[in-house]
């Protein structure tokens, strides 16, 4: 699901690359951070990934992120997508998270309608330093 | 220094709450968290975290993420948050890192003008949801 994206295809590899297990037991070991599949029939149709980031700003309140979503193209304009951001804001108020953030690259215009209309606000500029 | 920040004045509270020792207690703790402190004559001038998010693209490499970067009042305009800034992609680049990301917000300019100089590009929407 991740190189099958328009931005995911260039820099994905062979998906038995030893280093993605080693991601995987990284996360799963993590009690900040977890993977959620959104699963239908047995399959696999959603992907996100939460990491509740620890601070001191905000009276030391925790921030949930939200990385990685990625919605099967057989089960996309379903609500899907919706449904699994909505999960994520449920349980990071549940944790009693101040804040949900997440980035979205500025060519997704249709994600960032989707964003707008879950009630989050762009009020940040979003910036990346690929290391060589 | 959080509170002495025009956007962290309206949000921070008693330094003595213990919400705040349990956070920092829980970034200590963490392996994958920092919390940097520059120092000048015994006394914090500068603070940033670090957190190494672990992911499952880009063949399960992991991001360092920059939040919380702070310098004193009286230590502004001699480039030690440009000292600051890049020591954290060096230490990111020799952890491995495939990635340094932040957010800044929309309205601090100069933080932009400072974050394009280094290097870092703009190229996504920073999202939040405050819950409330």
């Amino acid at each position: 699901m991740l190189a099958d994206d328009p931005l995911g295809a260039q820099r994905e590899g062979d998906p038995n690359d030893p280093r993605y297990m080693a991601a995987f037991e990284r996360i799963d070991a993590d009690p900040w951070d977890e993977l959620i599949v959104a699963e239908r029939d047995g399959k696999v149709i959603g992907t996100m990934q939460l990491t509740y980031l620890a601070g001191l700003s905000r009276l030391g309140s925790e921030r949930c992120q939200i990385e990685a979503v990625r919605v099967a193209a057989q089960a996309r304009g379903e609500g899907l997508g919706r449904r699994m951001i909505q999960w994520a804001i449920d349980r990071a108020r549940a944790r009693g998270c101040a804040m949900v953030q997440l980035t979205s690259d500025k060519t997704r215009r249709d994600a960032h309608r989707f964003y707008d209309s879950l009630g989050f606000t762009a009020s940040h500029e979003g910036y990346k330093l690929t290391l060589g």
